[in-house]
């Protein structure tokens, strides 16, 4: 028998650059049920909920749907407010009272959670009621994912953007040091090592947070590739720890007493600011930049990958066809089953919930500094078939008529 | 009656993201003329014509040469050697000892004060020789062109950044600052104002070198827009002064004693930085943040504008038919002949060397904190046919069933 009722659709944490294809993947696909009294969408994720702020999305174009769903960060609105259990009961309270019978969470290990406990209230209260979470995350780290709608874009844009520092370098040597995004899983970080095209091609070191940090070793690796190469290309995660778990960038600033030293890893050239000072000190290298690649990473406008787009599209499609089709609640996952081929399935949220997957150690070298064959093998199909590259000229020297002094 | 004798091409200063079109332009439009008989390019700019150091591109394969046009960057290696009269004399003895007639140099107004002494020393000597200034700068700071080769892509790239950073701010709202390259102009600081596509959009603030930056009235910017509107999004040129036209940057590290205080403009977050500290403090907004943009705004493989990669490639092909054809030295000039249309003149050295070309005042408005119609009409053809753009969600509100709390 058809659960007849409205559907809230919510976006939570941080955007990404394809998120609102799942937004209107869920939209488009539930106003063709006949079950489906209305599509709301809640304003500022969770708490558009709490205070009953929606955008009647029944009543949207579906042109120009199309057109948000090629717009980068959440089109609805997100929110950083991690619900506890009053305010799950909050949210069932006002869905019970709106009569919604489908709520789609499109968000990271948080939102899985969220979602959880606003079903457990339903059953508690023998609603009937389907809850679906939706994956969304640049940091990739979803279990059961073999990747997660958002991360390909990014990585695209973090891998274009060392493919230029690389090209930037080689042309007015130097050390360069690009911090990316990405607080415990290094997934992000490690797309830089797309850049490595010809042998001497940066990044030449790439440090993930799945490694500890040892600055004495970082001062020693790019001694090493500046002594070999006359330059040197980092890419760094900015959430880098030592071997007590300790984040790089407050080991580093607590021997600083300025103004403006706080614990949040982006929105700050920080990381990149103390790296640098360290290497000027203890290398005596001149011409040493930092680039914190910041908020473009999730948000750029034009630099998408195609295959995250469709995936983003289908897990919001796929969610609404698993909920109202279906019957069945959890968290939508995405399955590789070829090279390069995917399927969508559905997991309970317990497998998913606040939970963080990171780089499995076959992704990074021995040496904890730089990322695998298997790593490019398993990011390249993600990036999609118009992925650029870079290339050199390739013409013999010109022979001298004296020798240059 | 024909010159006779060798092509050097050099590239010179920041690299730009279509400065190989230029190069390549030179090089097959030289190849095509039986008079030259190789075609040099010289490595790491004047330095590599000192020291001999070149690439026999007359035998680059036209194929490859295709694919470095597209690629980001200075091919041949840049340098920010600042030859004297005495280097320019010694890169005139090496020209002649190889029998090189027609020298090209792809720069800024630095490059096109090199060539214009260079060219004295042949002149001095007798020596029949053509010199050519082809421009490039992201700046767009060159006098007598209506914009220079290098700007467009860069301005683009600028775009889709505030585009995004706009659309982050307005899903979690807060107070956002991006620091912009441009150390005298501002137009691509002023590039960012392309993202104000509907009323509430930001960059709500533009600062440019042009106006002196004051802190109080900054502060006071800030807390207007976002008490109006609940975020902010500003945009920064790196190069912002006080009235005397000490840089910002100077000021606020002067009360600093942190170990990487530097002044250096670029490759630096710590201007973003200090900005963010002060919102902080002052206007007691919590979520503040910064980003700068850095090196891929001139680099970044993927973010072109069509217009600048044909433009840059005419002024290369230009170039070497003023010279091989017409026997003229001087600097290539990009003038505007309609909307959209140029075309291309060669003007006298001392017209563009060692000068810089600032916003003129009809593009900033009267308040000095954003830039106006008349600029977005000079810029918007720069950018390209393909330049994207953000849409919304236009869905009314759903009523409310009871007040929210």
């Amino acid at each position: 028998m058809e659960l007849e009722g409205k559907v809230v659709v919510a976006q939570g944490g941080g955007p990404t650059a394809v998120i609102n294809q799942s937004l209107v993947g869920v939209v488009l696909e539930s106003r063709k049920f006949r079950q489906i009294t209305k599509v709301y969408g809640a304003v500022h994720g969770v708490s558009g909920i709490v205070n009953e702020n929606f955008l009647d999305l029944t009543q949207e174009t579906t042109n120009n749907l199309e057109r948000v769903a090629v717009t980068p960060s959440s089109a609805l609105g997100s929110t950083r407010d991690k619900p506890d259990e009053k305010y799950c009961e909050e949210m069932f309270n006002v869905f019970r009272m709106h009569d919604v019978r489908y709520f789609f969470y499109i968000g990271g290990n948080d939102s899985a959670d969220t979602v959880r406990i606003v079903n457990q209230h339903a059953e508690r209260w023998h609603y009937d009621f389907r809850a679906i979470h939706i994956p969304k995350t640049i940091d990739n780290d979803l279990m059961l994912n073999d990747h997660t709608p958002g991360y390909p874009s990014a990585a695209k844009y973090v891998a274009q953007a060392f493919i230029g520092m690389n090209l930037d370098n080689r042309a007015l040597p130097g050390v360069h040091i690009g911090v990316v995004m990405g607080r415990h899983a290094g997934f992000l970080t490690a797309a830089a090592g797309i850049a490595q095209k010809y042998p001497d091609d940066g990044p030449h070191l790439i440090y993930m947070p799945e490694r500890p940090f040892v600055v004495e070793k970082f001062l020693a690796d790019v001694k090493e590739v500046y002594d070999r190469l006359g330059r040197c290309v980092v890419a760094v995660s900015e959430g880098i720890q030592d071997e007590a778990g300790t984040p790089i960038l407050a080991k580093l600033q607590a021997t600083e007493t300025d103004a403006h030293g706080n614990m949040q890893l982006s929105g700050t050239g920080a990381l990149g600011e103390r790296l640098t000072a360290l290497v000027k000190e203890h290398l005596g290298i001149s011409r040493v930049r930092s680039d914190t690649l910041g908020y473009v990473q999730r948000s750029f406008l034009g630099c998408v990958s195609t295959v995250d787009q469709n995936e983003a599209r289908e897990v919001g499609e796929k969610a609404a066809q698993f909920a109202i089709w279906h019957n069945i609640d959890g968290s939508i996952t995405i399955n590789r089953t070829g090279y390069y081929s995917v399927d969508y399935q559905i997991q309970p949220f317990e497998k998913i919930a606040a939970r963080t997957r990171l780089m499995p150690d076959e992704f990074i070298n021995a040496a904890g500094n730089n990322v695998t064959e298997a790593f490019k093998f398993y990011l390249n199909p993600l990036l999609g078939p118009d992925m650029p590259s870079a290339h050199r000229l390739r013409a013999p020297r010109a022979a001298k008529i004296r020798d240059s002094k």
